[in-house]
């Protein structure tokens, strides 16, 4: 397949074929021939978005609590809902997910959830790519928390070789998990090579209470312990101190960086530019469409490039913020993908220049950060797979996805 | 005209037909009866959003000048421009802005730029409605400044009692414009029965500048001079101390608060959740393109949310982000219109409650605020016309305005 006549992002924006062979990408050029094409006349071919830290099938509970805390959030709201979730509420509430990820350019993500094997199903129907998690925490049950790691383990196993799919660990929180479990966690982790993925320093409370109770901070602590990695997927890192910030830049740690929750949450915002600067590598995630509510990564790369201008204009760059949303996303997940370049997985999306919020076209990097509408997103294509053409999903029955996942959730919370 | 089956927006959402004629809202009810209607099943019925602070011919350039603070960026990239703004390229900057906010549900914007008699003229020829101000500057020179009042009192003489269109004074702001020069503004503005429209406390360090040199801070010194009153619109008020506030609530005092701008350009987070409790009546805006860089008031909503919330995520509910993008616009502007009720001007937009971002419908309002991309937005009518209808243009060439637009774009930065 090849993408013809696009004006193609690679380290500057030009215009350039793309020549895709099965699921990768094999060449780039002027006038490359071919029978099937393409033609991205008029729109920028970019990498496809990576959001890499979701929580999918809370889609269901977008809206459910607005206003509140984290604690209180988490305690009254969405834990009592989350006891009666079924595995078919988790299938339509990926699939809604998946959908509005499509549609808003994003060709990739990475999930921690219940009933993980219906987020495999989801992405296994709809052709998108994806780590997927499985849930762990300790909550002071040991041996309960095992019995799960043991059937974390067995869920993984299941999941081999599959294309477009990987799995994770996903040890809920140093607050919900002891240090010595999550070592346990991390030795299985570095054994069968994949990443773990966590929340860290997301609420100054937690922080302080984690603190008080073992004369360490949750990233001291890890450090201490021999948790810290470079296959570690740090969610939020709203708090880090600049020592923190070294602790993760010498262990390799990748931060997954959720702006829009950080600040519904009222958990403040997390010191990008200061992360970049001392060379740690941030990912863009939106965290679950409960505490967002959405799962459009063009609206958290525009949040968070702006909020990092706070005090400082000169911040990020858009460059850097499309780096961080894609390239740097395929990093951290440990996928060949966030980049056009020759080798890279073919996760390409096409997005129409000939928008009104897209022109002048004085600078389309700055555009696609800050003007684009994502539904200017037109065409999305994962694994070399063409999913969106022309803004008409290829693999999934939308309307029937939409009503499907109404029902569920409205059932879900009168349930 | 009847719009029938939506969840019309009034003080709740609930299933109603809203009746028009002419251009007003003349009932609201159960199964009202008319020849020519809209089906609104699936729709959430809702007052068209109002941009308080424009500069909208500055769309072409936007993306033009990105990650540099507010003085480097107005004389150093922006002036130098606007020096050759010709009024061709006004018109194709207002019409280019005009088709962007359609698409996003504005109705009513306010606007202070070069060449009035253009943005008026984009305005009669698009079915907008508009405040259009007369840009007014002193820069030490009262003389030339006494004259350019006396041409904005010739322009807005030629605007009288036209459908959708009324004037407004814009002096610039305090750091360009004296005391005795706005006093003069003002007292026009009085008999006139027009609003005055002004930069105000956008940038600390203009803050600073101004009460170094004057003893008092900008919003102290137009108090003491009797400029501040109701028909005062003040864009941004970044930086307020409690007492400022105070004046602001005490003489009736709009802000126009721009949340995008305000990060863009380093200058801060206005204390916009402060204002309301205080009672000062606070408006929404976008700013000029240049400088945000969308029209997008669904984007600027969510922003405003968001940020308030930093610290306190009870700051602000949909529901008061939603009032302040519409009702309070309109209040501001002294249009009739914001509110979906019995005599109020027929400013509306349907906006898709079957897209997979407006699902599911646990809370409408807070996916209004937090989830919608704006294209869910289909349908657009402002005083009693369609100007959108099904996601298509009623009234203008898109096309071709944003073809004539990039050309026009492109020709003023190589001028």
């Amino acid at each position: 397949m090849l993408i013809k006549n696009g004006w193609v992002l690679t380290n500057r924006v030009e215009k350039k074929d793309v020549a895709i062979e099965g699921n990768t990408i094999t060449e780039l050029g002027k006038s490359l021939s071919g029978s099937e094409y393409i033609d991205a006349s008029n729109h920028l071919v970019m990498p496809g978005l990576v959001n890499t830290h979701t929580h999918l099938a809370m889609t269901l509970l977008r809206g459910y609590a607005d206003d509140v805390p984290l604690h209180e959030w988490l305690t009254e709201y969405i834990w009592p809902r989350e006891m009666k979730l079924t595995p078919e509420d988790c299938y339509y509430g990926n699939l809604l997910g998946i959908v509005e990820m499509i549609r808003s350019g994003t060709t990739c993500f990475h999930d921690m959830y219940f009933h993980p094997d219906q987020a495999v199903k989801a992405v296994r129907d709809s052709g998108m790519r994806a780590v997927i998690s499985c849930s762990l925490a300790e909550f002071g049950n040991r041996a309960h928390a095992l019995d799960v790691l043991k059937t974390g383990l067995q869920f993984m196993k299941t999941i081999q070789n599959e294309p477009r799919i990987d799995t994770s660990f996903g040890p809920h929180s140093p607050l919900t998990c002891s240090p010595e479990y999550l070592l346990t966690v991390q030795d299985h982790a570095r054994k069968l090579n994949k990443i773990v993925h966590i929340h860290l320093h997301e609420a100054a409370d937690w922080i302080e209470k984690f603190s008080k109770s073992h004369g360490q901070t949750p990233i001291e602590c890890l450090e201490s312990s021999g948790f810290l990695g470079e296959n570690v997927c740090a969610a939020h890192v709203v708090h880090a101190t600049d020592k923190e910030l070294d602790i993760l830049k010498t262990h390799g740690v990748k931060v997954l960086h959720c702006p829009s929750s950080n600040l519904k949450l009222a958990n403040g915002i997390a010191p990008v530019a200061k992360m970049i600067k001392k060379g740690v590598c941030v990912a863009l995630g939106t965290d679950g469409a409960a505490s967002n509510n959405t799962l459009d990564l063009f609206a958290e790369m525009r949040l968070m490039a702006l909020l990092q201008k706070l005090h400082d204009p000169s911040a990020m760059t858009s460059g850097t913020a499309v780096k961080i949303a894609t390239e740097n996303g395929g990093s951290a997940l440990k996928w060949n993908a966030g980049r056009i370049e020759k080798g890279f997985l073919a996760d390409i999306i096409l997005v129409d220049l000939k928008k009104a919020c897209m022109t002048p076209g004085h600078d389309v990097l700055s555009n696609v950060v800050y003007a684009a509408n994502s539904s200017a997103v037109d065409t999305v294509i994962i694994d070399g797979r063409i999913v969106m053409e022309n803004g008409v999903l290829k693999t999934l029955h939308e309307d029937e996805i939409i009503e499907k996942a109404q029902e569920h959730a409205y059932d879900l919370v009168n349930r």
